[in-house]
């Protein structure tokens, strides 16, 4: 049987509560990238997501980031290392610990917006985030971006790594996604993106920009919950997977499955 | 052989480096409360106290307190019994972290400024707290006040507590602090506070304003480091106590002691 | 012609945006209370915001609180009087150089939430936020709760005064608002609230929940646009003023009516 | 009379008071670049600076930095234009409110930190910076490194400019500072900074590392007070210069000299 993993950042409001439908998306994913109070969530915000993810079974991730409420963590900020991993341990040990609170843990980390794209580039920080998750626990599980920096640091740090496609974007021949701003870039109609995630998932490649079909290699699918459309995207890439007999299946699950 | 345990508060800078003498301290106290980024404490500054003090062997407390970084945790803040929780459990879970990467861990907790006084005080804020340490690592002790609220209600949640005095505070005849701001609520001659500490170690009494002996039930005396004067004092107040023949230990090793 | 003032709280995101419609509620409201950035309003939004009551022709006012971005401003917090004047005078100062940057400016001054309602009942408080305001500009109103503690501070400092009706509140027979949380506190019908908003326009009363007639002095009328619901609501208000002749108009407009 | 303006980054505590010694600064300085609270300076310790800058009539600009307490405004942030202008307007729009209640104005700008660096540099920054200053205040002066891209592009945006030098930096034979962290990169002997800036002052020239001697134009000399070493350090450049007949004088008064 084909399974395959659904992720979606979570937990991303500060003091004015949800920006997602962390409730609708925690019956859509197996996976919840937990924000963790830098670039989004308030403590009380990350404590009801968590809650609601450990009542339904979904894996959570330390959805960590660069230090930026104002910008959302999108914008990038040149941190030094030694302040790079103390932001990273610290925002990992809180989530941790909220998990603890409620029965579950922490098993899988995935950088957020500027520091997932630099991470994904940067040889330095991809190193720091990886330094800084195997020394809080090894057996953390690194998601993110196939073939780049951030998951070979990772597992030059002894760390295990999980791939990701992003549902609603376009891939160049490269394998790459198409940046946003360029046309095409980002994908709207729902039938369209969940039979594309089907033939990922099932054949292991995408077709391209170009018309061009390439390889990605995926363990999770990225979905978004923060408009009344991603989710009803997100339900709709879900529900054609499992008609097809797909399972969903969290990469790093929190307890081994029977 | 008499034993007590001296504490202090560090790790309180926000972005600027040290408030107080941390490496100064670290040679003085056997107990270190952290700052733990929400009255103070950036994570590279947590993360290099936290360092230090396990280098030193100084045991590590959690130095929670309300979000007020402008107000460096000293006002009051009416924060509902959900968002105390959880930030509560967060802080506590970032200093675990950065512990763990040190290769110790936190045994304690010290509520911060207004935290500290109102949970002293106040049955909701005392449960609150102690809920949440509790649901974060049942083993972790309690520091506070004597007599106070804040640790009727730790004991009633299961943790052990540990009661401090103040080196440098006045006591009533009632055994409580003369508030800041009366006459001779802080005394300022290192000799004076070294004598009266080692009275109330080895006779566990400490003189009130008004001359009376009084009984201060004391684990732990908490001594400043946030200027060189204060520096001088707690020094003084360790070698006093040294030179008793009192041995210095904290209340909450995170080794056992052979 | 009778004329009303109708008010709203905007530029309430921080980081990811708007926390309400904002660019609808300025089609409804003569009046927006921006948000300055302590309970939420990043820069940018608050930009944004001042922009389009600019080119709307919305008069705009601070809509000053403590800094609590964790709890949107609703928790309250015990400022010293030296931190509280400069809190209101720093957050006014960055809405007016906002508002000079897009060639109009601030006329009054509204305190959100805990501050609101601290405000209304604590001198202490009432006279700081007043001489915070005079201290910048005594020609800013003061808008809040009719025969407040607030609007006594403000006249007593000089400065102008508006009072507020909430559209969607009851009302006792004390003319005071029925406490959230006790049932029928907010109302929910858009028909009964805009009918209810004509007669105290016109008649200036309310028919409080014991079924009594009261008077309620209102300069201004408070509607929210958090939900596409209120916002609906807020429409419809708007709609059955200004069918039944009713004339809006801000109370403190940036420029003289011709 | 040769005259010459002497300035110092002042206000640059959060939450726990001063950083550096704001009293005595301003008896040696004749411009203070006060913090705006993005990099460091809550709002009550601004105003206390801002009041005894005006009590010594002490020139009062404002320095803005990108919104980073964790980094004290040191690390580059990649912030998009509008949110830039925001923020620099917000910055600039408080800190004016809290002068005009101590009865003076803000009469100058001066990027802090990774925003003086990058603004000197880059001509998307430094233009920002340059219009958001003209959009609150075109009488507003820029101060920046001498021949910078900040300089030009206020120039460029119609705003007088000054030019600082910095007492205690070593410079190359091409009048550019010698990078921090490379040897001899920064000054410590005071009498022989103080004859350095006299012979600037007096002849426009300084020694660079090689022993040239190197054109360096300056309006005003930057002199810092984070250490009690650096304040002894100030009083000396200020005697020295005293005794040698030249005035001080802000480069831009709040009020004309007569």
């Amino acid at each position: 049987m084909i399974t395959v993993d659904l992720n979606s950042d979570l937990g991303e409001g500060f003091g004015d509560g949800d920006r997602s439908d962390d409730a609708a998306m925690l019956e859509v994913v197996s996976s919840a990238n937990v924000a963790c109070g830098f670039h989004a969530g308030d403590p009380a915000l990350i404590h009801r997501t968590v809650r609601l993810a450990a009542e339904r079974g979904v894996t959570i991730g330390a959805h960590v980031g660069y230090r930026d409420l104002a910008g959302f963590g999108r914008r990038d900020l040149d941190v030094p290392s030694a302040e790079l991993r103390a932001d990273v341990i610290y925002q990992l040990g809180a989530l941790q610990a909220l998990a603890a609170a409620e029965g579950t843990r922490v098993t899988y980390v995935k950088p957020h917006g500027a520091l997932y794209n630099t991470s994904a580039v940067d040889d330095r920080v991809a190193a720091d985030v990886a330094a800084a998750i195997a020394a809080v626990d090894p057996a953390l599980v690194l998601l993110g971006l196939p073939d780049s920096l951030a998951l070979a640091a990772a597992g030059a740090a002894g760390l295990a790594t999980a791939a990701e496609a992003f549902a609603d974007r376009a891939y160049t021949s490269a394998g790459t996604l198409v940046p946003r701003g360029e046309a095409g870039a980002v994908l709207h109609d729902p039938d369209v993106v969940a039979r594309r995630m089907l033939r990922l998932v099932t054949e292991g490649v995408v077709e391209a920009v170009d018309g061009t079909v390439v390889r990605v290699p995926a363990d999770s699918v990225c979905v978004h919950g923060d408009t009344p459309g991603a989710v009803a995207m997100a339900r709709r890439v879900r529900a054609v997977l499992v008609d097809a007999g797909i399972a969903l299946a969290a990469f790093a699950p929190a307890s081994p499955r029977a």
